[in-house]
């Protein structure tokens, strides 16, 4: 729907080390009011609360993989929930092991939760593992020094807008509506084939973004990323650093801007910074020299898909 | 030695859900530059970066119980702690299950230590758990939901002082001076004894923290917290929450002015606050009803000792 909400909210920024003003990953997505938290670092919990987010309405958590910095704050979200009194179920889509752990955790702290976890254990290949009516979300198999998927969300493909004042003119019964919008053409009781073009018009585009952390520069992403409006792809380091990026299974800003630039995206954020950048602008200009229309995440901030 | 630092410095004071403002337990203590953790709750990494603590220099760090808000910042810390370089060995003093906690969540991120970790697992009752030359470590058991325990912290006893100008008007041997600060009298050339007093003055008086958290209202820890300087004393309810405090295991904060006023200590800070509690100073009226020196523990504040 024109209008609509789809957009991300950079709640840390950070790789393997916080500081006091950026903080591991985690992300907001916020669909139309549904909401997906994509990676949940230590601190995750009071970054919502801090940006003012009620986290009982998140449904899905999806963590890229095991290493802390992405989920190290999952368990203290969760039993947080449960201590609000939460009821609705979440799923959680991660690695098999972190099942395992969250169990054991709980159980160390004899603690339970009250409402339903749902696990849903990532593939090692490329799937739609998740199908909610308003979006899809895909595997992308990354490469990191363990199993690590990044992620694609599409909005649905909408129906065809019905153009109320033909529909009415032809006074069409209501019960073919639903495969007008649909692309049905309709059959006039004149026996005159009404094109469905000249009852609906297209519906908007279906926007997507393509989360993207943490790998070592990989281009066959590029067929799975194609053309999304918003690719996040982490930028650990800068080219001065590209052995130690080549070392820890991590990017150089200046890779990302090349994926980007490669998959035809429509804007490139950055994200994953290591500790040692004080200030972010050298990442920024090496991503810019390769994509014009990079950005940095900065938390707090909100970009729209 | 008079001058040398015995100071108590809160990073969280809420109870298990944090707020933006109020993060879950965790304390520093600095005797004069040596660092001791107390609780490591989610987020204790990063209060330790916002208040200026090198947190390589925190030799021992102890966990009161397994509940999630006093301890899931640890993995995260010392995580930190490695990456950074660190060296020097930890020592954690917690109930058992940390350690496998510790050990499986390493193993599920494919993540190792370079630095020793000892890991001293706490008894049921009270016990030296600690002597480093500096300080005592005494555990206090507590009665929560789970095993849980609290620790007072008592510097040793020093040795009496030298009285320096006495000392050379006798001309006493220089092998002599470590029996006569530990008490010893000197019998002069002449036959003469001169007795202890003459040669030295008296040390200052040890001081002494203890940490009381979670716990409900238990009288017989008493004994153990007798004229200690300062108590931290856990204070998660008002009176009128009180029935919420006996199902939950918890003190209100008339109680923990109750403890402090029974066991004449010089001054009791109360925490591990409710977050229903938007201020604070309801709680801290119900402590002074009963013991008048009590403060609110305030995040990024230092008490002395």
């Amino acid at each position: 729907m024109p209008g609509s909400k789809f957009e991300l909210t950079v709640l840390g920024s950070n790789s393997a080390i916080p500081t006091a003003n950026r903080h591991p990953s985690a992300h907001l997505l916020n669909v139309n009011e549904r909401f997906y938290l994509i990676d949940c670092g230590e601190g995750t919990q009071i970054q919502l609360r801090k940006y003012g987010f009620k986290f009982q309405r998140i449904g899905h958590i999806f963590i890229s993989h095991l290493h802390g910095d992405h989920f190290f704050g999952l368990i203290g979200l969760i039993t947080t929930m449960n201590l609000l009194g939460r009821e609705q179920p979440l799923t959680i889509h991660a690695h098999k092991e972190l099942q395992e752990l969250i169990t054991y955790q709980l159980k160390v702290s004899k603690s339970w939760i009250d409402f339903k976890i749902h696990y849903n254990h990532l593939p090692t290949d490329s799937q739609i593992i998740l199908d909610d009516g308003k979006i899809t979300v895909q595997t992308v198999p990354l490469s990191h020094r363990i199993p690590c998927c990044g992620f694609v969300f599409r909005e649905k493909i909408h129906h065809r807008k019905l153009l109320k004042q033909v529909i009415e003119n032809y006074n069409i019964p209501v019960v073919l509506l639903k495969g007008i919008k649909q692309g049905d053409d309709y059959i006039a009781k004149s026996g005159k084939l009404i094109p469905n073009e000249e009852l609906t018009e297209s519906p908007p585009k279906s926007r997507s973004f393509a989360y993207i952390t943490d790998t070592k520069y990989k281009e066959e992403i590029i067929p799975l990323i194609k053309e999304v409006d918003l690719l996040y792809h982490e930028s650990t380091f800068t080219e001065e650093h590209k052995d130690r990026a080549k070392q820890t299974f991590h990017c150089t800003a200046k890779e990302a801007g090349t994926i980007a630039q490669m998959a035809n995206v429509n804007k490139l954020l950055l994200g994953h910074y290591s500790v040692r950048y004080k200030t972010l602008d050298p990442l920024l200009l090496e991503a810019k020299s390769m994509f014009e229309t990079s950005e940095l995440s900065i938390e707090g901030q909100t970009y729209s898909v």
